[in-house]
């Protein structure tokens, strides 16, 4: 357990309560997540986290999909933000209901507030709904928030090792996004095989998809992949 | 204080005493980091604590340094990653020392972590300290390592927009470092003017330049900085 973030490190050894604290929120935080994921379930709404760094393309590929898929689903989304409406503003001009968190400085989204934004949208109106966690690689991924899939987005500026560094995200993710792949050529140093690569070798087998949303490449992929998740019950 | 991360967030209400605990580490924190500091003056070493998003170019940035400035400064770098050594032996690739230290799951350095590497330094050999702290806009701004001076990163394919949506980092930046301007072309998107825009409207007066570690644009004004950081005193 993170003596910091609720991760899992070693406690400060000058703090010994910290890590029953912190174990607490945990706690706290999986109890509402089930409580979130009752509320799903019971109307029928897939919930998708996407998680990635900042600037990574999250709302780019919610455009997108809002774009391709806003026909054949209802789609709604939660954003999570430090700070500003600039996200859910975006997503509004696609015409999807978007309901904005903002969470001060904290570096994550939790299953509280997930829930707290829940009350702002009528989930018998929603098919798809996708949570667009913080811009961040490492806390998220320790934060259950009720949805049915993990999906990590790992855009190629990035560079393609980042799964090896960023373990904890990349093991949780149950779809990885090379987001971006427009750039591949330009970039020229980034190896989707190799990204892949660093996905299996932490014992992950969840598919790795490439996807540009400025060009459309790989979107029926990342729709088809949709598509499946919102047609299965678990 | 953030109930999860030491950070500025509204405490849970379920655990009071969240909050106190946390505090104590931020306390913990900047006595751990005076005491750095304190070893860093005596030495007469310039420690620069270096900030990004995964994936920006820290290590990129500071290997192009090394190749500047190599002859002209001894340096040296503490890199923290969550796992890996990849980046400490890109430095030592370079030359340089580099001391890695594995943070687990945590998203930030501490000052306890670097305190530790200290240890297996030899700071009467170093002019220039580089640290280069974990991937990550959120969390390592609110903990003081002792460093001199706080530079963030801010990459061109993550948007102009993030000194708005990530105020707490570009906020603690005593430098904004606009990487990847090799790639401003070819994004489009990317606005320097906006970037540095949004630096101003956190009421942060820190110079804001673009750099490129690829084609070398840049690389004097960053050098320039650094020159001035190591030649004055506090």
């Amino acid at each position: 357990m993170c003596d910091t973030c609720g991760c899992n490190i070693t406690p400060s050894n000058e703090l010994p309560h910290a890590v029953e604290v912190l174990q607490g929120l945990l706690d706290a935080n999986d109890h509402e997540a089930a409580h979130n994921r009752e509320h799903f379930e019971r109307h029928g709404v897939t919930a998708i986290n996407l998680m990635s760094s900042p600037g990574a393309g999250k709302t780019s590929l919610l455009e997108a999909t809002i774009d391709t898929l806003g026909n054949e689903f209802r789609i709604a989304v939660v954003e999570g933000d430090l700070e500003t409406e600039n996200d859910a503003e975006r997503i509004r001009g696609k015409g999807a209901t978007a309901i904005q968190i903002s969470t001060g400085n904290a570096c994550h989204l939790d299953a509280h507030m997930v829930h707290a934004a829940l009350h702002d949208l009528d989930l018998d109106d929603i098919d798809l709904l996708f949570i667009e966690n913080v811009g961040n690689l490492v806390c998220p991924a320790s934060f259950d928030l009720g949805q049915k899939r993990n999906v990590a987005l790992l855009s190629t500026p990035e560079g393609d090792d980042k799964p090896a560094k960023y373990p904890v995200m990349f093991r949780a993710a149950d779809l990885v996004v090379i987001s971006k792949s427009d750039l591949l050529e330009v970039l020229g140093d980034f190896d989707p095989d190799a990204a892949a690569g660093h996905v299996r070798n932490i014992a992950n087998p969840a598919p790795v998809i490439e996807v540009s949303a400025r060009n459309g490449a790989g979107m029926d992929v990342w729709t088809d992949w949709l598509r499946q998740q919102a047609g299965t019950r678990e």
